[in-house]
């Protein structure tokens, strides 16, 4: 199918998708939240009513023991090969409030830039697929394959159902390949794919001392404070060189040839362009690798938050009862996080003073992702871009975690293809969180142009080969 | 003149007298909280009108940058001594709220005791004066000594502005002796007088890292985390051996003999009662001292809160921007708050890692407090102790800080009582504080006994030794 109607459509119609893309971003459907529960089911909602007015079939909205996934397909034809989108609707909380430029809920376009929470990650990313699919269905009231989306809304609080969902319903999400767009391009026209992510697990380590708050006067100096022994638990588990001192940690991490580390310096960024991205002046971490290789190839394990004592204005003189630090580790090839668990909750004991008692709460266990290069889906992938972009993607290793995307490659035993359309500034997870719109209008015809090259190429006689040579797409 | 009367009058009136107590803890009055100013004003509000109506002279409400303090007099007679009474109608916050088994400003009776934020300290204890003034002026008209009553709503903050009152208006509050009641006894029947008080001074430490909250999966391990540099900057605040790290830190304090040594175990708890009512089973802190040596002879850091990233619910991928710790030194004789203050902020730059910056904020520096235990004023205290609760007391340190102590003695240059009416488990500063009424009760009394051994002993022809042998009180 020849995708030049499609694209006129989505060009025709950039200025209405944009309005759409803002209802969408309207929702706090923050899913760390218990209080936006509502507001996560309303999106839910609005999604799957978005599926099916453009002309999706069999749409649902799945309930989970948490937030809903939303499940959308097009009419199957078993000839043609069927591509696996997949996006998630919920969003890492706005605060802090302070530093918004505007209303995180409220989207506000300032220049070629739309801004809110969501608005990249990954909210507008997940809706230029579903722009694309309208496109197809708009013009040609079909496509060039078959799709299903899946929708989940807890993407930012590990996937623990959508992952069950994929062990238990094989059949329903059975495709030839998956794409997910959640990962950044390398700058403005600079098109790139990710071909491998970091797992991650996450741990919230408390430290109990007195069974009260106590006076900090009556007994400061007496009893070991647990904001203190929290500090020096936490100290502990770095050395001098910037490495996570558990012991084993680094048993399983793949030791990657220069060859390799060659390629991969190539199409990272450089130190000095990563910090200048982060905002720092000083690089911090494992020394004898680059900044791009401690955010890839190698593991980290950062603090996420800090709390103990008075939260509120001012200081109270107290020693509190406890204190708590939530943290992430990020994982790579071939570390388990299961291991990771087994390893840190054996090593805690040995760091925690005495005096007071230390307990850790696990959760979101994500293994680390790599993806074939060569792999005609990726390959596909690239030449979409070229298409998109005007320019030939750079394959890039992630740092983040798509929980997932290792489920998709080992119990759907498909390809997956990381897609992404965001930039390296546009602040996910962070105040003043934007999506680049022309990455929107881009995304959406690269997108197009995917659907068309994976029909060519997936599952049917026409070799990956062939798709490039074909007249339409060179 | 005899207190038998006032006596009575204080017996009689218990239930009365208890109900105005409610009354006083049900503002919730707390310094710390910018949104309570309007409860700290009423309560002030509150008080003066009291003070007024129970026959007090010259009652007024004295505004100050921060919270008004209170003041008010008895009618003064030239030949009569006068006796200054100190309390603080501030409170620290109720928060954390979830222990409280009752609610913190509605007052609860259980059993013998009173249950509020502020009952013991200090509304309760500063009561037992109001009281003991009130049964003289409704028995006999007029008082046996001469007192001015000043109250303040800073204390838990640092009394800065009563500090600055005292330098500018000595005149107003001179007196021969001043009484405070805001410290504790040995246990229910077992006064104690405080004779010492460790100094303070307060800290907000904040590290700060990258300019905004970055994704802790695209930077982590190549951003150092603002809160990580907070818990090495703590961690290397002590040493192994329990000692402040502090270059200088321990230079000025003083050394006291064996003899010193042996009077303040005698007084003080043992290291198991003193951990015991901590609700700690391991004691901690500098080596060679007991726990009771380490809150009152030795200077000791406590962290009193910590914060960085999402507070909320649930974990966010985040490297925070910055991180917070406020902590709290408490000083100990010959040490200097600003001379303290110096050596940290002197410290801090070396111990800061490099990639984030570390700024300190230090305010209400407050002196430690020694007073002369053969001093009349001190003497007749132990006097009216042994006539209100039947039992002479013992001398203890208090590991706390009363900044205005040491400026009644410096710059009044006037004996300072700390005739504590608390309990070593009323818990203040935690959830369930109370007050033991039999305290209250008893303490009313005391301070009616107080007063009229004052009145026999100080700036008049009749020592201290006379008192003792007259005939109502032995």
């Amino acid at each position: 199918m020849n995708p030049s109607r499609a694209l006129a459509c989505a060009r025709a119609r950039r200025s209405r998708f944009l309005s759409e893309l803002k209802e969408l971003l309207r929702f706090p459907s923050v899913s760390s939240d218990p209080a936006r529960v509502g507001d996560v089911k309303a999106c839910a909602t609005w999604l799957a009513r978005h599926l099916k007015s453009i002309g999706l079939q069999q749409v649902r909205i799945i309930p989970t023991p948490g937030n809903p996934l939303v499940y959308a397909s097009s009419r199957q034809d078993r000839r043609a090969p069927t591509l696996l989108i997949y996006g998630h609707y919920d969003v890492v909380p706005a605060e802090p409030l302070a530093p918004w430029e505007t209303q995180p809920f409220t989207p506000t376009l300032k220049g070629a830039d739309l801004y809110a929470r969501g608005a990249c990650d990954d909210k507008g990313q997940l809706f230029c697929h579903i722009k694309a699919v309208e496109c197809y269905l708009r013009t040609q009231h079909a496509l060039p394959l078959n799709v299903k989306c899946i929708f989940e809304g807890e993407e930012e609080i590990g996937s623990v159902n959508l992952l069950r969902f994929v062990e238990r319903h094989k059949g329903v999400l059975q495709a030839d390949a998956a794409v997910i767009s959640d990962t950044k391009m390398q700058g403005p026209g600079r098109p790139a794919i990710s071909y491998a992510q970091r797992g991650g697990l996450r741990a919230e380590l408390e430290v109990r001392g007195p069974a009260n708050e106590l006076h900090s006067g009556t007994f400061g100096g007496a009893v070991l404070n647990p904001i203190q022994a929290l500090c020096e638990i936490v100290a502990k588990l770095h050395d001098e060189r910037g490495r996570v001192t558990i012991p084993g940690f680094y048993d399983d991490v793949r030791d990657w040839d220069e060859a390799e580390r060659a390629y991969i310096a190539r199409g990272g960024p450089s130190d000095e362009k990563l910090l200048r991205e982060a905002g720092v002046e000083l690089g911090w971490g494992e020394r004898g690798y680059t900044a791009y290789e401690r955010t890839t190839i190698r593991p980290a394990f950062t603090l996420n938050s800090i709390s103990g004592g008075h939260a509120g204005k001012g200081i109270k003189g107290v020693i509190p009862a406890h204190a708590v630090a939530k943290l992430s580790f990020r994982l790579v090839p071939d570390q388990r996080p299961d291991k990771v668990a087994k390893l840190f909750r054996d090593h805690l004991p040995r760091i925690t003073p005495p005096g007071v008692q230390s307990s850790l709460h696990m959760e979101a266990p994500t293994r680390p992702v790599i993806i074939d290069r060569k792999n005609p889906a990726v390959r596909t992938a690239a030449l979409a871009y070229k298409k998109g972009f005007g320019r030939p993607p750079v394959f890039l290793r992630s740092g983040g975690s798509i929980p997932v995307a290792s489920a998709f490659q080992e119990v759907l035993g498909i390809p997956v293809v990381l897609m992404g359309f965001g930039l390296p500034d546009d602040r996910i997870h962070a105040p003043n969180e934007k999506f680049h719109l022309p990455n929107f209008y881009r995304g959406i015809e690269t997108s197009i142009w995917y659907m068309a090259v994976v029909a060519q190429s997936l599952g049917r006689t026409t070799p990956i080969e062939a798709a490039v040579a074909s007249e339409w797409v060179t």
